[in-house]
């Protein structure tokens, strides 16, 4: 895969650059991305006590300080306004426009909050000879929305946002273990077996991402999604918030592994 | 030991009613107890942050809505204001008094936050046979400043506050995994051995707490403290905050077992 053996810093610079402004899937392998969220800090203690009160949903991995663009601890020389391939800027909820840099649209008040994904942890599964199907069928993961709510926090509330992955009955002990180890990405799985009982009608048509293939030796397991709170943020209709475009993340220069202490 | 069988509740309520005043160690065995930091909301960011880039030293249990007294997720039916046998009042950082409730000073602008407390990985240490000093001794636990900077949020800034048990040689790795399975009460040490690397000079004069004797075959573990976050909040000042008084804990409905998860 394209830009694996690169370092951290190398494609960050790249993409400063704007010369990567592909989605960041397999790039520095070994090392750990991020969802972003920005907002005004009008918002910020609302979302942080959101992640504080949804931590499966919305593992926190750095807030940065009010009005700084360079990332303090999940990576060296790393701006967050410069360095990830795509964001988007919503506008009281409703998405205004996608930009390779939003350098532009900077504020003083504006406050960065970098959020573990699951890449981190699909990295794990697959070290541990698990299968991720999504990856397997070259596709996004299936997201589906539930009838599990988040705790509410301020003007935050809605309802868990799920990832899906179809694992072997005889590996979903290892797959919970080994997931259960990561809690900064998202951690053990919300669920395992039956959609219907969170509220999931078809498991072949997600919400969001692609359906993929379930075999016949296969459970659905369900982990909380980072979409959650960006689902919980623009149903509260936010005058300005900008995010990562889907698949488009931070790369940090922590290693997944770090991501288990 | 008193109140050692009771229910939480029942214990919440005798306290609730002036009939119990006293430090609540070993009260409702099984049961985890809670620091408290009582905040205007105008601080409530910064220390929220500083919980959250100091997760060892102020691992946050709960955050309480503004100007809400009753406990939502650690327990039920409890009075943050009246079901802690002891508080402490400050203003600009200088304690003003000591009361066993605290409804003539609540504010609607106050935001309560319950944080992991000692108590709990200690029972699990008992559990696993390994010995707990202070316990033994019957004197509160010896605790230290250190060289070690806290990451600093808004406000708050301070150096780690640990507190030391001696461990016999043969059981660290055990305490280290016990308490490492449970980051929601400190974690796993932050150091193991020679004090004066985390600039301790004198280990038989505790900074806070009372001093224990150290055998032979033993060495100091330093694990995080729940003072750290105190330390920071009255350096800075704040004109005014209100915590429990030592010892005198929010006993919850959690079992300590369940802050594993």
């Amino acid at each position: 895969m394209e830009y694996r053996t690169y370092s951290p810093l190398e494609v960050r610079r790249l993409i400063r650059k704007g010369e990567i402004t592909t989605p960041t899937a397999g790039m520095c392998g070994g090392y750990a991305q991020a969802n972003l969220v920005i907002l005004p800090k009008e918002l910020a203690y609302d979302f942080l006590l959101f992640a504080q009160r949804n931590p499966k949903a919305c593992p926190i991995l750095e807030v940065m300080d009010e009005g700084e663009r360079m990332v303090r601890y999940m990576a060296g020389d790393g701006d967050i306004a410069t360095d990830l391939p795509k964001y988007r800027v919503y506008e009281y909820g409703e998405l205004t426009g996608e930009y390779t840099d939003i350098e532009k649209f900077w504020r003083p008040d504006f406050i960065s909050f970098l959020i573990g994904c699951s890449f981190s942890f699909e990295e794990e599964l697959l070290e541990a000879n698990i299968t991720v199907r999504h990856i397997e069928e070259q596709c996004n993961v299936p997201m589906y929305m539930t009838n599990i709510p988040c705790e509410k926090a301020g003007i935050f509330s809605g309802n868990v946002v799920v990832s899906m992955r179809p694992i072997p009955f005889k590996d979903v002990p290892r797959a919970v273990s080994v997931t259960a180890g990561m809690p900064k990405v998202h951690g053990a799985p919300i669920h395992i077996g039956s959609p219907e009982v969170i509220g999931i009608k078809r498991i072949d048509r997600p919400d969001f991402g692609d359906p993929v293939t379930i075999k016949e030796d296969e459970i659905p397991v369900f982990w909380p999604c980072g979409v959650t709170p960006q689902a919980a943020l623009m149903a509260s209709r936010p005058p300005f918030a900008i995010t990562h475009a889907p698949g488009h993340m931070f790369i940090t220069d922590v290693k997944n592994v770090e991501l288990k202490f």
